[in-house]
């Protein structure tokens, strides 16, 4: 598409000319097409033949176009060395695709749920009662902290399920827990700049908080969650912990070191990130109480999402300010607009107010409970005492140590893929060091169940 | 809600007197709430009497509860000074509401759209076969730039109706503005700290950019738009520039000063944000190019959304960016996940992809013509030559100057909501000064006619 400006300075025929002229060198007109006829082009451009005429001599004069008899103008084969450097350089489309490149018969990424479990037809009532019952709500901007109803329903369902102590007030409805995280680093920036993290852990916090300018700081991770000794030998002031189920190896915080990291915030006026992303799954044992719970009026921000069990695809998550960071987080982002479609909140919303959400808790921690038990079951067949199984019991993936493989995770990584297996890479949850043993990582969220017992019988001839 | 846990060195009956406690300071036990009886309350815990008889009987030592004979324990009310400051600080509700606190007869807001015009039933089927199709996606994470699908639908698009010329690599789905702009400020971080923005202008990328620590440039607003040579005259190295449709004055920026711009960014390694929020919406005249348009290898960040043609509730929209910030991007952005949901995108790339779209598009512009021609008359009736009409012929507000007014704005503002009218406040969109006379948005976009033509003749009486 040309667009000429008649009230600019410039001729129209050079503004024609400047236009077809890029789009040559960009590419977008390729060697040897075709260009419109003078008659063709002067009418979709409501402009004179005159013109289009003038843009066309023009452009064959320098070269960027030929004639050829009885067929109009064409344009040239150009020297590589002409086209702009930045259409050469260009990157892939695949350079940046997420997760396994292909279909593998055994896939272990830890992120994915079972394949038929997003309750579509329930979704779909959802949705449609939401669409009917607020399209003229559609018309304007939604509550930037997220639609009063669903933070309402979540409100009740994080009292009931996970002790948390809070008002509808103090959630924000957010795509997802990255944009929990922005949202951290733009309050707390300032008076906070080193945050602590868990090593081995999560490797989204770490990317958040160093693209808005903090220091992270690794602390090492034993039976007990985040070392505590550790962590207050450093300078940091903001501790983002999974409490719940550890990520990536599994393991529960005991309430009394809670207790002692709750203190260790309120002494100095530092904060704690509970990330309590999978706490819903739990196979076996009581419920963990959240930190948020065991202090409300502590500096504690809650976590939450609706990925592990419902769908990652949705991008809906909550999270939990304490009443000290509300005035700061109304003042920052005053002008901003909520992030969540209004349509996609009145769904959950309404998901959560029929009591499927609740329902689909319970019926998919059935589900990956049986997956659960029999990968560990096949691990035992398979690897015997060559593995060590740490933290089942809970979550969508279990970690395996082999203290006597001599391979390294590369080799093994390689060697499954040839066979069909895909393996996150579990070093990718160290920021500093690297496990002793080879580790490898199985989620099984997404797994059949005779995939799981094929998938771990080669993996275990190959390690 | 409480929770024990046995394996912990604290005793489960204090564990149980610090969660009742912390309930009771927090106010979540208001005072003279009944406890549950010894009894109820170990039958849900798991627990045994004697816990819950040791919790209770520290309490009330304590004073926190008292007992009646035969009714059980009820909580204390405890003196002010006791509760936590952080409860007894907590903002209310209606601090952060963003719009009309309640429902006027005549609502101005210049970010309203037609009241009638989403289209919920293409929206319904087009959503409902995305889900169809897709609920096997549902169960991992989709592409973080966005849908594939989405991103050539929008690629398309933007070619045939604004001259932008991109591949669907350069784009990324956002959930609005205030999301590429987010990205945009931490791409060019560290080589850049100063952001040129019109002044009047849109407060939002002032918000965003000062959040992430930049310093805010503000150049006067001409009838060319920015002025080009107070920008020069300033360090800013990156610009924002809403140039088909001046937010607020309503301008448009002719094409020799959007090349003069270009040529501003190219010379030195400087990046212009373009912001082309309603450019689709012009009711009359030749539609204007792009800036990417004119200059597509340039460094041109483009950025357009669907909020105002077809609701601002479902947070989509798109942003292209420049080949020479793919990189960057790709490194700070690897471990991020998609921020829309991909229900959503693939209901768009439906409603793209089958033509309702573009249809939309017309029919949209057909109707805001009507009101906004309706308006004018209005004025022109009402004003006569007391107003001057600004920014007419595009989009979904016109701005009023009333040279003659002595009134301050907050006067007016107070006296139309006396008699049901809301209007957005101009100062809002100065940064630094005040217009010289007093000055009106008038966002026509949720009006109906009658309302407009009343609207206007009781403005005109206040004014």
């Amino acid at each position: 598409m040309f667009i000429l400006d008649s009230s600019s300075p410039v001729p129209l025929y050079t503004q024609l000319y400047h236009q077809i002229r890029e789009q040559i060198l960009s590419g977008k007109l390729p060697a040897e097409s075709r260009l419109p006829s003078v008659r063709n082009m002067a009418s979709e451009l409501s402009a004179s033949r005159n013109t289009v005429d003038g843009a066309y001599q023009e452009l064959y004069a320098e070269g960027y176009i030929y004639s050829r008899p009885r067929s109009g103008y064409f344009v040239s084969a150009l020297d590589q060395e002409v086209a702009p450097q930045a259409t050469s350089g260009k990157p892939g489309r695949n350079d940046y695709l997420p997760g396994p490149p292909s279909c593998f018969a055994y896939d272990f990424h830890p992120a994915r749920l079972h394949p038929e479990s997003f309750p579509a037809e329930l979704w779909r009532k959802c949705f449609i009662d939401g669409l009917r019952r607020n399209s003229q709500q559609l018309v304007q901007y939604g509550d930037p902290q997220g639609d009063w109803g669903l933070r309402c329903s979540i409100q009740g369902y994080l009292e009931r399920s996970r002790g948390v102590t809070c008002d509808p007030d103090q959630i924000i409805v957010c795509t997802g827990l990255q944009q929990s995280l922005e949202i951290v680093a733009q309050l707390l920036k300032g008076s906070h700049s080193v945050v602590a993290v868990e090593n081995p852990g999560y490797h989204l916090p770490r990317s958040v908080f160093q693209n808005h300018g903090y220091t992270i700081f690794p602390v090492p991770v034993g039976q007990g969650g985040m070392d505590l000794n550790q962590l207050k030998d450093g300078n940091s002031t903001i501790a983002y912990v999974t409490p719940s189920h550890q990520l990536p190896l599994g393991y529960v915080m005991p309430v009394a070191h809670r207790l002692a990291l709750i203190e260790w915030a309120e002494s100095g006026g530092r904060f704690i990130i509970e990330d309590d992303y999978d706490s819903e799954l739990r196979y076996h044992g009581k419920p963990i109480p959240s930190l948020q719970g065991l202090r409300p009026s502590g500096n504690i921000i809650y976590s939450g999402t609706f990925s592990k069990i419902l769908s990652p695809a949705l991008r809906l998550s909550y999270m939990v300010l304490p009443y000290s960071l509300l005035a700061t987080y109304r003042q920052l982002y005053r002008a901003y607009f909520p992030s969540v479609s209004l349509l996609e909140q009145r769904a959950m919303a309404n998901f959560m107010e029929q009591g499927h959400w609740e329902r689909h808790i319970r019926r998919m921690r059935m589900i990956y409970k049986k997956t659960h038990d029999i990968l560990l079951r096949a691990v035992d067949t398979h690897f015997g005492t060559r593995a060590v199984v740490v933290g089942q019991g809970a979550g969508l993936h279990v970690v395996l140590m082999l203290p006597d493989t001599r391979q390294s995770e590369a080799e093994i990584i390689d060697r499954a893929r040839q066979r069909g297996i895909w393996l996150y890479p579990f070093s990718d949850f160290h920021m500093t060091g690297q496990p002793e043993a080879a580790t490898l990582l199985l989620g099984f969220g997404g797994m059949k169940s005779c995939e799981i017992e094929q998938g771990i019988a080669i993996l275990s001839q190959l390690c």
